[in-house]
């Protein structure tokens, strides 16, 4: 009997759990929660039904596992606690400075309606958090080190588009080298937002804009990019569409530790992702959480819980004997 | 009050769970237990005993968790399941293909005592097989490959030493560079044994041994070397001890894998270790474990786990709370 997944929000996160879905043969995918007419909404799952989000109730009892794939600015908050009180839940919630209070409105709604809820997973939060926990664990002494990229951000990308006579724009966050193998050495810098980062904008301007201004604009911005070594290209609108149209993302986690009687032994721990697809990475990070919230929900589990929280094991469709013959 | 930590067995990683016991203020040595002679055994740890194996039951209810430092082949198949009948015990058998052997000897030993058991706690096994066995359950369509590296491999540096008119010598594991650079431009390369490492040896003759008899009996060792490309330096003893004393080690866990509906987006999860010290690294390992073992412990659980079932919060000091504040 395979878990049943539903997916609320069709953009590109819940596409991308649509996609992860299908290569776990445990899972299904019955049916997605749109807030447009159903009608206009195609999924590429043939056995799959679409559905209003207002008809959600409908569904209590045949879907294990509600994924949802909203934003975290507005729709999380709401809907995340909304939806525990029928199914269990997962979603991405990456607001960090936010996720103690996102934990306890959906702990409280999840422990309510007995259900299982598993928030803030994806690869940051989500594997990034958990390299970095291990990471400080295993090595006490030591410094933590997040670089991201190379890779699209979404929110810059949107911040350049709001600039006036910008007609698209596309935003990459690149780690500094310097500062990586500075890191990679041992040294343990002090590295400052700028020395971390640089910023790159593949900008189209409508027709007539001065283009001295909008990258004046740019980057002065002040949280965006005005911390930044900022480096803006100017190019055509095919040339976006040609080079810039996908949504890569990755980024390393280092921790740079020392053990010994007299610290005198360095080691370095990295984690690293190079993502040709950040949603699609996502959710497939998602769906794997989805089997362990079933797991958990079998055993009477209820509340929520982070990646912090789960065995890893539970992720995993092969058994505990399998994977201690197989991957230990 | 802090998790009051025990030692059976003070080599190299012994003394590596000493120190990293120190960095850990909530944790405290309190005895070392050893086969030699307690009065020629001198540890670093001034409020700590030392203490014979043979009495170690006088320990039952003055240690939290005893962490078994003993070797693979014929030390830890005995003494874990032998310990597990008093106390919560750590091993880091390390033997890949006899876990699910020693796994059901010491569960049915740690079931009976009522006791918790953690084995093949390290990095390989250990924090290698966690980065496995995350990375294919995100990333199911894919392949994994391990290497090691750059390090001293023991059992090849005494493979060495047991040649005739060898005096000394250590041999490091290498990976070859060419081959992790296929792994990460997502080519899915199908490696064999001699594709994958290199191995280098610095071999201390004994007077007038003959350097090519050693250099070939080196290369052509079956299991050993015959199946790699070897290189052999001979130098001297000085230069041994000055370059080559330490044991430092390391490797590269990398999945290289697929999503999307047409399979058309590739992905590269990494996690690497650089180690000065591998006996003080995988003793950190397991004393992170050790607090894990204490928590299932206080849980009232009983059996024996390995680093598959642990949830990675369970090692870290920090409450549920900090965690999801500071590292989420």
């Amino acid at each position: 009997m395979s878990i049943k997944i539903g997916i609320t929000g069709y953009g590109n996160l819940g596409r991308g759990v649509e996609c992860a879905v299908r290569q776990n043969p445990d899972m299904e995918l019955v049916a997605v929660f749109t807030r447009r007419d159903p009608k206009e909404v195609k999924i590429l799952t043939e056995t799959a039904e679409v559905c209003r989000v207002s008809d959600m109730e409908q569904w209590k009892n045949r879907i294990d596992v509600m994924i949802i794939c909203g934003g975290s600015a507005s729709d999380l908050p709401r809907q995340t606690p909304e939806c525990a009180k029928l199914f269990h839940v997962i979603d991405s919630f990456d607001t960090h400075a936010k996720i103690p209070e996102h934990f306890a409105a959906v702990d409280a709604a999840a422990k309510q309606s007995g259900k299982v809820a598993l928030i803030s997973v994806g690869w940051d939060p989500g594997m990034f958090s958990l390299s970095r926990m291990y990471a400080e664990a295993i090595l006490p002494e030591g410094k933590d080190y997040t670089f991201w990229g190379r890779g699209v951000s979404q929110g810059h990308s949107d911040a350049i588009r709001r600039i006036e006579g910008v007609k698209d724009g596309k935003q990459y966050t690149i780690p500094v080298e310097s500062a990586l193998s500075a890191v990679r050495s041992g040294e343990n810098p002090q590295l400052t937002t700028r020395q971390k980062h640089t910023r790159e904008c593949f900008v189209v301007l409508e027709e007539g804009a001065d283009a001295d201004r909008v990258e004046r604009e740019i980057k002065t911005m002040p949280n965006y990019f005005a911390d930044y070594d900022t480096t803006v290209h100017f190019i055509s609108e095919e040339e976006l569409k040609k080079n810039h149209s996908g949504i890569p993302h990755g980024g390393f986690v280092l921790r740079s530790g020392v053990t010994g009687w007299q610290k005198e032994h360095h080691h370095l721990i990295e984690y690293s992702l190079k993502l040709d697809s950040n949603p699609e990475f996502t959710s497939s990070v998602i769906v794997a959480y989805a089997r362990a919230a079933y797991r958990l929900a079998s055993e009477g589990q209820s509340g929520c819980r982070t990646v912090f929280d789960i065995a890893p094991s539970y992720l995993s469709a092969k058994s505990a004997e399998e994977l201690r013959a197989s991957l230990l």
